[in-house]
């Protein structure tokens, strides 16, 4: 009995927080050009490090620094935009995003920590570019796991 | 003698800088997805406080400072988009922002102080309907101020 009536509460409390995140955007592709805004901000700031990581410019601690900030600010806005119902339209998220949303929020997670310690290597004193290195692989593989798993190509 | 080597140096050091400024766009294309990106995430918060003044949405001060805090952040991105080239293509932002500058970036300037303010307000303690509607007018006038300006309709 008590199980059933906390069961009951916990579906009510879900019913009504999911219209309340959904109206947080007008319509779903303003969600989608949301969570595609953010990306873009991260995977451009995330790729001025990749360039200093791959020698293509040189590295500098307080640009890596200054970029991986951003990188870790970033990472947790776009999320707030997979929606219900925004699998449609101009986005290449995979449907199964919404039937398996627990491993997407860990995904996300993971990324989200590998971010951090991104941002907090790169602001530590007398980094290193193989610090920068490792922290940034760590992170691109997390990028790289989620668009596997729920990105289409 | 002594002020023209000055007038070399300055003008070196600006041929310097300018590409390296561009250069963190792979394409002006790329610089003005980023822009608008920005712009769009600053838009989507902005919106949610303005939902708030307007009476489509209850006011509640812990949103509303949320909001203010992603505001004030994003406030500070979107510029490093308006690079040199970028006047053409996909854009709305009108050729004399490069010729107009200081007006530009005076423009800016404003906005960014405005987003700040926002955001102290918003984060102050017993926060008022009142105290965040002056804020968020405030700010709103900043922006209009500069799209008025250098974007076209």
């Amino acid at each position: 009995m008590k199980r059933s009536i906390a069961l009951s509460l916990a579906a009510l409390v879900a019913a009504l927080a999911a219209p309340a995140a959904q109206a947080q955007f007008a319509k779903a592709s303003d969600a989608i050009k949301y969570r595609q805004s953010g990306m873009w901000i991260l995977a451009t700031h995330f790729g001025r490090i990749g360039a200093m990581v791959n020698g293509k410019v040189a590295f500098d601690a307080k640009t890596a620094a200054d970029n991986a900030a951003i990188v870790a600010y970033m990472s947790k806005l776009p999320f707030a935009g997979f929606v219900e119902g925004s699998d449609k339209g101009e986005t290449k998220a995979k449907a199964k995003i919404w039937t398996e949303r627990v491993k997407f929020d860990q995904d996300r997670d993971n990324m989200q920590a590998a971010a951090a310690k991104l941002a907090s290597t790169a602001a530590a004193p007398g980094l290193t570019l193989d610090q920068l290195k490792a922290a940034f692989g760590e992170t691109a593989k997390t990028c790289k796991a989620c668009h596997d798993a729920f990105r289409e190509e």
